[in-house]
């Protein structure tokens, strides 16, 4: 199965790398939602994060991390949006953290969708109670 | 000063909690997406992911890993959207990853906002060039 981010780990496809190291490797977007716009992926073919080995999930927050703070220093940003989409609304098949520079005014909110609500406390705790169980 | 999700961490506030253990906790976003939208959050209080101390950066993800393993088998869903606004669109300054059960035919995409581009390749490198030396 071919899959362009693993191309990109080998070196078959090209891309503008900001991180290439250990088991995760960094690179521009080509589609950025504002320029300096960075996706972390794991060299190791993973679909989605709970598909990532022990070892790996320890390790890639620290480096989206250090990746963060250098979008923001290098693109003189306020801040970052750091995202996952897992199996829905994922383009590549391959585990992949968008982190985006982000400046206040920029247009952009953090959520654009409309929020929901829980119809009671009751309905809330039900919901807790089953995520709870799983866990 | 007064901290919502400190006083959470500490049983000042109620919440729907669905985890509640070492480090972290999460609960219920009382405004989800979507039912069984959760936050998760250290009980430390830090704003953004950069400043999250190295020992809870290294513990965050295989946390996160967990709960939305949970979410999904709870709610029936397909997949998650994972995400973290930092400094800019984040409405509560106590670092806090939303963690939130995704369908097909939601009526949601993983990304709402019209896509950028860059000019050049030239521009791209030189974009990347100024991320990399950070690193």
């Amino acid at each position: 199965m071919a899959c362009i981010f693993c191309d990109i780990a080998s070196g078959k496809l090209p891309a503008s790398l900001v991180y290439d190291r250990d088991d995760f490797l960094a690179f521009l977007d080509k589609k950025p939602l504002f320029h300096g716009h960075v996706l972390l992926v794991p060299r190791v073919h993973v679909a989605a994060m709970t598909d990532l080995p022990g070892e790996s999930a320890a390790k890639i927050f620290p480096v989206a991390q250090s990746i963060a703070r250098a979008v923001e220093t290098a693109m003189g940003a306020e801040g970052t949006f750091v995202a996952i989409n897992n199996k829905v609304s994922q383009s590549v098949p391959h585990l992949h953290m968008h982190i985006v520079p982000r400046k206040k005014g920029d247009g952009l909110k953090g959520f654009f969708w409309p929020r929901s609500k829980y119809a009671s406390d009751v309905e809330m705790d039900d919901v807790a109670a089953r995520i709870r169980e799983r866990l």
